[in-house]
């Protein structure tokens, strides 16, 4: 039915290898304890840098889910 | 008292008739289990089709509350 | 490890003295129930006005650490 | 003649019932003393909440108007 | 199949009486010749100012749909 | 009648002398093929480098122009 | 002295010719009646046109003078 | 009552000392001759440079109060 | 030649494995029947989530080519 | 070759005529010790105020050219 | 004379105790080597956490000053 | 010691093969002259098309570095 109502949260996956990968593991993480995931929106991406190598891939992801109080 | 903290959470309301009663639907369900909430800010507004019609106007809504831990 | 997952959220916090405090009084908070605190992002500051006087200046911010689910 | 120059304020008008009457609200109330009201933008809509109700739908309105000093 | 691929195109609707009236207007006239619309996002609101009077609510409409050359 | 539907095309236009040129061969071209063109914003200027010269300066042209199917 | 309060309103302008002259016309007639005006930002570009060809180059100007109460 | 209209200027307010102090001169002078002053929201910040020192603190701030015509 | 115009259309691509390969897919689709394909810009990513897992990484690209009238 | 890294540095050019010249004065300075200078992007656009006056129309350029160290 | 050219360059600053402390750091390092600093606008503030603490706030500056090639 | 300065400058790297590979390209090209590379944002997106096909993904990357004057 069309009027559930939906909250969004902001998550930051990170990965060795590529954006793909660090969203995927944000989107993971937070399934294991929400249902109903829908859409998730990429906001920001960057790149975490350690002693002048890329050590981590790194993607702000806004997922929606079904809102049950909390 | 003036210092103490509110969080805030974006949450989508939507409804058959009005982006009013999307908010709205939104609040209230938040209103359920959150107390003290204060402005609710409109961020983003769509609609969703189906079959060629309008099945939902939806309403994207940051409502903040006083932040009791967690 | 690299690929822990964080998560953001955003407090509104108010001191009658400074944006410093403000955003002082909001990591605070935060840090009585969460772990693991990083980077805090100021999003938007603003002033409480009160019978023409500033009641207190407030400051958004966005704090994001380790996510255990919910 | 197309060389006359505009003047754009910002109001925030409110009602109980919807944006559109918001909206209304502020256009009307600056009708009274500017002549020549064109374009109105939509810049931001929030609603007030009072003791978990909204209390008032708001709308923030650029309206532009012929200009004739100050 | 997730690889159809769709093009976005933005409309201007306008209705004397409410900014959904204003989308719906655009998104039926769009559905006349384009199958398969998906989510149809509001860009912008405003109003046609005539004599004073609100002459027209009008929003700018993103819709997307199936993509199937020009 | 302030029903009737307008559609948004972009559009880039280029001249060697100056912006308001670049605008305006871009809204001439447009208006050989579409009726009714109104409001032309410009989005963004940029300007197209040679060996060290200035070979074009472009504006890129948002017009709006009455939708009749596709 | 450093502490003096400027105000900053918005205005539009426009010219046959080009978006200085537009510029110009608006600062020209703010210059009639406001001392002390400082940097003038532009804010947003546009054409007005009619029957297919540009009516006028119009351009957003944000002006900041020396505030003396309202 | 909740349908009084509102108007929001920007004042530029200034200080050697502190943004703080910047905006608080900016909503004082506006204090002086407009009533009821609400929210002050901080639009952006900078620095007046004079031979190589900070000759000012300078803060954008948009004040809203109630409209009463012009 | 510096002069002739642009069009600049918006398309959404998605690939079950990367956004370079949902890029990939709108601008091939696009390229069977445009010409002159330029810069393919890239505005927004998101997932399509099903059952909890990643169905198809989306991204929306603005891709420019020779205008032809329509 | 494809791979090759461009630098972007920002730049304010001036001129008492125009726009135009604003940037072609930036863009030329910056040709004297750069070589491949790319697209140059216009960010923001002002006016120098004096006296009342136009004194100069600036404009905010973005320059790309080959990197080779620092 | 108004045709010189300004290069824009981006800082960030920290201090254990304020914003303006951590602007004034960037823009006093920059003016060792750079003549003529102008205008510093703040770009972005956020807050460096360490163990639960605030181990400084940061500021992003960006400081203009006198082009003379590179 | 946090009271350190750095500078952010604005690179744009390609590739043939990923936005992963280009933004690697860019920052290596810049630690070969460059200490204490920290986080790197990716600003944006695009493609490179070459008769029909994309000839290179590029990103746009921000890298901060220490500043030690110029």
């Amino acid at each position: 039915m069309s009027e559930s109502v939906y909250k969004i949260i902001e998550l930051v996956g990170s990965s060795p290898n590529s954006w793909e990968e660090a969203a995927k593991n944000a989107v993971q993480e937070a399934g294991k304890s929400l249902k109903n995931l829908r859409i998730a929106e990429i906001g920001k991406l960057d790149m975490k840098m350690e002693e002048g190598k890329i050590a981590a891939y790194r993607a702000r992801v806004k997922v929606s889910f079904k809102y049950e109080g909390k």
